[in-house]
């Protein structure tokens, strides 16, 4: 079996949640299995080695799950964005939209390098909200946005397209698209 | 430099956060240095194995940093123990006492499994209320609370003191006491 349909079998259509209408991927289960995540980690680690990064940014929280331990493989570091509030010390912040209302995320200022290269993971691209303010934190404080990496993608929220409005030429791995 | 001392030498004290009076302490320069993670991560998985555990549960959300690399370095499954709301399908819950009011803990009730063996891994230990919550699920559950680690551990809180009322025997590691 390939590994876009080990991952298929195993993460869990949850309907309703977290709230109706909407069906929630529970990846829950993949973390229970340590042999899947190594596998998961080192497609990220291939792809990284091509987009030749400097840090990992994890975004909060399931982005923590897969971006630690590619740090760890990669010998990086691990940047954690994080939602508004939770980072101590001096902080540059981003907002970005939900269906009602706006959140924002925030990274510390002393990981925001200029000229440096970074990736950014998380579990799932939708809109691509996070993960653009996330970018944008990135490329306003001089760093460069080399590559974007998620477990899922939802190709119908169209979140890549956001992605590349922001960071034109970056590259993007998905590991399953639904 | 031994490990004690390298992890004071880089997590740094911030005043006032996440309020007046708290001491907060940063790991996230931590997470920025792999090697020291990497010796973390070893420390902790050298105590799992005496403990003899099947299953690491990570707390939400820095329990998350060093409980997936563990897991994985351990070849185990890991299981996150998160708060209200944020697991879908199934939960077991269990609320404990903050400074004012209360807060709950989840685990997915597919993951709690009669006679297994848990480890509980959190960045910090203060009052121990989190902690012991989560393994009052898994006691609830049938599960055996084998042991905790923290990266960090308050003493003058005497969290240890409260978890050793709900898990008399159990083991417990603090890299470093402060």
């Amino acid at each position: 079996m390939n590994l876009q349909n080990e991952l298929l079998s195993v993460i869990k259509d949850v309907p309703d949640f977290p709230k109706k209408g909407v069906i929630f991927k529970d990846i829950n289960p993949l973390f229970k299995d340590p042999q899947l995540m190594k596998k998961v980690t080192a497609q990220m680690a291939e792809f990284a080695k091509l987009t030749n990064i400097q840090h990992i940014v994890g975004i909060e929280s399931r982005g923590f799950f897969f971006g630690m331990p590619l740090a760890l493989e990669l010998n990086l570091p691990f940047i954690a964005a994080r939602k508004k509030g939770k980072l101590p010390g001096e902080v540059v912040s981003e907002s970005y939209a939900l269906e009602y209302g706006t959140d924002s995320i925030e990274i510390q200022k002393n990981s925001l390098l200029k000229g440096q290269r970074y990736l950014i993971v998380d579990d799932i691209i939708a809109t691509g909200g996070t993960a653009n303010a996330a970018a944008k934190i990135i490329q306003n404080s001089g760093g460069i946005v080399s590559g974007f990496t998620f477990l899922i993608e939802l190709t119908f929220l169209n979140g890549c397209e956001t992605l590349l409005k922001t960071t034109p030429h970056v590259q993007i791995q998905s590991l399953i698209k639904v």
